[in-house]
């Protein structure tokens, strides 16, 4: 799995005569050798293909118990030490190899990393490249998209037991904490931390719980429920609608509007399509329907990260492609009312296959 | 309280005669402006201060809710659109103020996007600088420090109820989550995932409870247990041991050995030292009795980050000054046996004061 994934590097090296990637970023050495370090952003790892093997640097920490839980035969180890750290390392491999050309992300090296590589490794030529393995990870491969289901399998049953208990007087936190506990007592975690907004809350797009959150279920009020579960180490995204009492008129008219808009976007077919006609069919929809504009992307990839690519907005000029997961979520947001969010993570397979499966007819408590 | 941390970026803009500093850094965001996004990495906000204003860049989404919230009378908005994104504001700002020279945070810019913004700022000396806010935050003010106290505080509290609930059976998930939802119920979060290791586990210094995590408490066993909390964005950091069962000699031997090298770290005092004296100390006392040498730092700052200057290693220049926040935590790890180590986040004023205080004194269950 792991070795099919360094291939495709393996094979852009040759196309750009590189003698080396390096890779930086902590999603990406997670997806190319499965070492996933404790933080983000502290380079606790690090990882070098070249045409002729494969090179993780990482410390003692995480050394001894990475190598004997993990099939890494397709990794040679450097210990990263005090003394000997990544430069020391690079040198003497690029001196062996004979490396003249070395890849490095340049979405994800900051600047002064960058400056102090150029300083030691004078003699060779260090090139900036953009997003090559984040492009890769966009089109995920079987393991990857069992997990997205699972993923998926455990959002849906997760949000059939936390609506039950959905009752008057409750505050978005809690609703938050249900949801949340509901999956790590079960092992899996959260993707992103949960979307509970109520009423007014609900025109926010990105309402943020954490923060504010104290807003209380009422008679007659609108909840939007945007949430996902990690299952080892991959998401998914969901966002439901729960209504308490019978909504009024304007509500169930809009609410059905969008859900429709929302299924014929899922129905939508075109050969070749690019991720901005489905954003721009999408909002033809709305047009017709006569609906205030969506004012957010309609839709993302997911993955390891919550929002990867594809990108499915106006200016998305990718492919979708078969194998690539992402998110489905018009939205229509009426100013100091209530917002409706509907949203499904989805599987393109020659046509778009929703992973989330809560059902997404009119649901209302009492 | 922003004010007074901005004016020392409008300082060191005089100093360098710069006419702004563009900051990209999410945590320098958060702590210069008090603006919080909900991602870390995807650049949802930037601050410029320049010696005439403090401008925020953010999108729709976070300003109206920021405006209303928080007491911002000392910045002046720009709404980010896709039209109308940093560049285009950056530009305008320049020409307006007549900035000919900017600083950015190469220590947190990605080099594409210096690159980027090179390529559109041509008239624009673009100078690169490191950890200057980073540096600035090793200092805490008032406020700082009162959060951090009570996230101290908070973490004494659930260790002590987490702690009487300890059985054999249990496995390190288990006390993990317990810490978890002792603070999310609370609504505080954690500072980093809890590392619970028992007996052998307890020799890996960042043992990763949520990847493993499945080793059980059993009779005589010894217990680790290195959490943290979170106060309003302020954390703590702590580490303590359970034994199950009276300790056998080796161990009552070895703990009370480092607890004695612990106590006696707090306690130095030396006129202007640097990090890295206080690291050496401490290393000298292991020598002394006859310790295998810790493997890792003896310390490091906390703040808004878990790992944040200064730094308390053999390496660290910086000297140690009044109002800065670091742990103190030496170990003693037996390989393929167990693990001690004893952890304390202390306040440095003019002496060091620990600021978590839960008891340190040997402690066995049963």
């Amino acid at each position: 799995m792991f070795e099919k994934r360094v291939k495709k590097i393996k094979n852009f090296l040759k196309e750009n005569s590189s003698g080396g990637f390096l890779i930086s970023n902590f999603y990406n050495i997670l997806y190319l050798s499965g070492l996933k370090t404790l933080t983000k952003n502290e380079r606790e790892a690090w990882l070098l293909i070249t045409n002729k093997d494969n090179y993780l640097f990482t410390d003692g920490r995480y050394l001894t118990n990475f190598q004997t839980n993990h099939n890494s035969s397709f990794l040679t180890f450097k210990l990263i030490t005090p003394e000997k750290g990544l430069i020391f390392h690079l040198k003497e491999i690029a001196k062996n190899e004979k490396i003249k050309k070395l890849a490095v992300e340049g979405d994800d090296l900051k600047v002064n990393e960058f400056n102090s590589l150029k300083q030691v490794l004078t003699e060779i030529e260090i090139v900036l490249t953009n997003k090559i393995i984040i492009n890769q990870r966009s089109t995920k491969d079987n393991q990857e998209i069992e997990k997205i289901k699972k993923a998926c399998q455990i959002t849906d049953s997760c949000l059939k037991e936390v609506v039950k208990t959905i009752k008057p007087g409750q505050t978005e936190k809690e609703i938050a904490y249900k949801i949340e506990f509901w999956l790590k007592e079960k092992g899996y975690d959260l993707a992103f931390y949960p979307i509970v907004a109520i009423d007014k809350n609900s025109t926010i797009p990105h309402y943020d719980t954490r923060v504010n959150g104290l807003e209380k279920v009422k008679k007659q009020s609108v909840i939007l429920i945007d949430f996902g579960a990690k299952y080892q180490d991959y998401l998914s995204d969901i966002t439901r609608m729960v209504f308490v009492g019978r909504p009024i008129s304007q509500q169930i008219n809009i609410y059905n509007k969008l859900l429709s808009i929302q299924k014929k976007t899922l129905n939508f077919s075109q050969k070749n399509f690019l991720g901005k006609d489905l954003a721009f069919y999408c909002r033809q929809l709305y047009q017709k329907e006569g609906l205030p504009q969506c004012p957010h992307s309609i839709g993302h990839g997911v993955g390891l990260e919550i929002h990867e690519y594809p990108k499915v907005n106006s200016l998305s000029e990718e492919k979708i492609i078969n194998n690539q997961v992402f998110t489905v979520e018009p939205g229509v947001y009426l100013e100091n009312l209530w917002g409706i969010r509907i949203e499904d993570t989805v599987l393109f397979k020659n046509k778009i296959i929703p992973l989330t499966k809560y059902p997404k007819s009119l649901y209302h408590l009492i």
